[in-house]
């Protein structure tokens, strides 16, 4: 199915008002976070981004990069010398460039964004509306971790292999949990291991496992608040239409969900499988950048 | 007393091991972030940090500035009209220019940094001991707000006026709570509305109020996790004894505790009396920046 | 006149070859750069250029900033003291933030650059054709000041006041010179002063005096390589028409002509006149940022 | 010998004032300005700098790294198609990190700089004497070009390979030039192919072919303003005493010179060959950083 059509059928827009900056976030009502609270069980704790320095993912012939890191304070000698003494640091990086988070501005197509929103909004400003600092200290609820391969017995997918509503509904049974309204939803596919075990930044972006178009509707049915997997673009590249990104169009522009990339769920998915456990509060803070189309994030998991 | 001497008797050095680089937040163990969950009542859900924009609190004569943030992709037309388009962008920022964390690396006296690590690990490539990816993930328990103004009858606290351990006491009587182990303490001093309602970036850094040295003793016996404030540097400035920063010296440096400032704490304060509650689930989730002395942080509380 | 119908007159596309990327600058012959040395006849020399630091002209307001210039190595105390020490810097930029060049791919209408080149050779990445790095090295040859207030007898020229052809050849008359092929032309208003002098950032950058459009005709009739000015836009603004920087289209657009703003002209106008000379060696040598579309630039005047 | 001992020997500490920030560029004086104008022969213009990309030179490991280069302005589709169009930029950079200068305040020994300046000028704000804005727009003059490995039959010289006073005697007779009084002297050694020819950064900057500490003495007695070389550091490295940058320390601190890296001397080495020139105009520019203590540069060259 075209994703035209598979957006205006999955539409939010106008479903939590025309001035609505948060789409999907609104399914994280103060209900399900008691409930969320509820998911700790034993206290461990984990954290699942990628460090930020110059050895992260990104190639240095992209448009994205590793972030910079340079100290901005160092004890001058010999006057501080036994006194007093603090560090400064500052940071240029791509916020797109590691573990992060796509903002409903992110994504645009025929003109619009999420809620019929002009893509005009977005200037070399930033954005107007829609922009991440409505997002973060939102995505703080129960998490789901659905292992694709595990569910399958398998290690990990492969590059332009699809994760269909079927293989959902697979490993959610495999996970023995049922997946609803306001879950922030992890998809292990185990395609980071490319990048972080093998260290191949090149094959790593060339292509990805991810979720096909078929899975907006299951998203969509459960009425889930957010989705993150282990690849680059959660969805699968190359998509099976040939468009570019068409999971992103309809998820992002049409369902108004933000999307989590290059989350680290190999331990996750060790740590849940020892505990028993599939579910977890999970909470994703990035930084409130005025008019930001993205964020990096670190994402916080306790079990 | 002098700072030194009360840093040796509060020294934590030690006492969680040689290689230790976690300091209090040993404290927050598993079974303090089950007991945090039980803090969740209502899901009602608070980002605590201020925007970061080019109108952020620092001034442009200092060490430290605002952030920049640039789009590094916008579409080309008008080859994308009508298709899909997507945005990007990146960030040069002060790690320590608005709401932040100190990592443990960020303070030395004498040449040693927390647990005797020689001052020397922090060189222009980062800390490779103390820095601030040992922290990322690790701060998400239970939150405590002692709102020291509000306890005494009043809407803020004066530049320069110290917050002594006796304030706290009253403060948390005041609040029908008892600080313990592991918990995640939130100072409210009134101070940040200097900026953020009135402006004043001039008088908000020239001086403010803030924890004096009694405090440390305070915090030592609760076995409190991590201490943050709504001011730029969580003690009182300047200090009784004129020494520069002399709490940093005995909280980081001796005791290896975080510290979180220009947390926003006002609207925060205001839903914590309405709700009748002074805990809360905190999480402080900041950037993994591979060395880093501080890092900007969301923190995200939830009710 | 409409700046399309003047372009086309006026167009150079095609006279220095299809594959062209150095517009009027091919008009800087090795003929000219010989006579150029011809203008050195006392040896005094002067940089042109706005400091770069967190004080330079742009507001915090707009998508330009100020430099922030971070210092990467300072001495790491104690080990370094009474040793060889070295010092590190790091700058972020925004490229057109001060005394700057325009490259020819700055500026496009129609969806063409110069020499018919299609806009869409700009992308996140970067300019692939018409780029800055084109120019770097080759803006060095005869400059002539023109100083239009000084012509009229008066100190500075006012906001929205245009620079006319007639202009320029009452103030050549004055400085009793012949704008001839390949000069690199310095045209004066006196507007920088708004900034340099009064600090008056708003009021620099709402209007400004500078060429209108009957200057191109004349700037083409000479043969002249470079234009700069001490305004930020080289031509006057608001233009006649209202149209967004019409000269802009027309010198960079259709002529191929690169341009140079905010150059800092004051010095220059009085020592000009105290030597009784209006030409002199210009060296404009800015950064060779690979796909850059403008630079920072220190122009270098010996007379 | 002991670089002290000859630093001292060496001394312009008080040549040119208490105050001075100068150095060697006192040498070059209007006299030597006008004749250096009588270099110029045929007109032939050349620049001497690297590309500013992410493929220049710097290992991604070290304290310096490649620039990023940002579009921060791209036309916003659809509203502008049809009309004027402008792009703007913006970089990143390591000031050290390419083609660049050495400012005074770049090396101190023992605690001080030039002049007997204290090192703690420099701070995290930058320096405040003998920075980069001092030397901006003063190196025009005279450039003379030894090609030592030319002198000597061969291509290039290899790594760790000292170019002695001797040696500068043959190239200088080698070019029939007299290097004299306020000249800027450029020494190519043919060490920077190994980085633009054969892409090899890691022996690129493991060692170098560069001045010896016998030639301090020569460059002190000719009078020479500047030195800069083809390799990353000026001087030989290893250095014979093993000690760190032992001429940097004579050059730049004691007798006040600043120095050129990474000049890109291969092209005018084989113009000057075909030209049977050995001098030229040569103008170094860079940014007006204030309080930088470096700068990267655009050295223009004209025949």
């Amino acid at each position: 199915m075209e994703h035209r059509t598979l957006g205006r059928e999955l539409s939010n827009w106008g479903r939590w008002g025309e001035a609505d900056q948060l789409g999907t976030l609104n399914l994280l009502t103060p209900e399900r976070r008691v409930e969320a609270a509820r998911s700790i069980h034993v206290g461990i704790s984990m954290d699942l981004s990628l460090p930020l320095d110059e050895h992260g993912p990104q190639l240095t012939t992209g448009s994205r990069g590793n972030p910079v890191h340079v100290m901005t304070r160092l004890p001058s000698a010999p006057a501080d010398v036994g006194g007093f003494h603090y560090f400064d640091d500052a940071l240029f990086l791509h916020l797109q460039g590691a573990t992060q988070l796509d903002a409903l501005a992110h994504v645009a197509y025929d003109g619009l964004l999420y809620n019929g929103v002009d893509l005009g909004v977005v200037t070399t400003s930033g954005a107007t509306r829609l922009g991440v600092e409505n997002l973060v200290g939102r995505i703080s609820g129960r998490g789901v971790l659905l292992d694709i391969p595990r569910s399958q017995g398998r290690d990990s997918l492969g590059p332009g292999e699809p994760v269909t509503a079927a293989d959902l509904d697979r490993a959610e049974m495999h996970a023995g949990v049922a997946v609803g309204p306001g879950d922030l939803l992890l998809v292990r596919t185990g395609w980071l291991a490319t990048f972080t075990e093998r260290g191949d930044r090149e094959r790593f972006f060339a292509a990805e496992p991810g979720l096909d178009l078929s899975t907006a509707r299951w998203l969509h049915e459960r009425d889930v608040a957010f989705v993150a997997s282990d690849n680059w673009g959660v969805e699968v590249s190359p998509s099976a239409s040939g468009d570019a990104m068409p999971l992103h169009c309809v998820l992002v522009r049409d369902m108004g969900m933000p999307l989590g990339e290059m989350f680290v769920l190999d331990d996750l998915a060790r740590t849940a499988a020892s505990l028993g456990a599939s579910t977890f509060h999970l909470s994703c803070a990035g930084l409130r950048v005025t008019g930001g189309v993205g964020t990096p994030v670190s994402p916080v998991v306790t079990f």
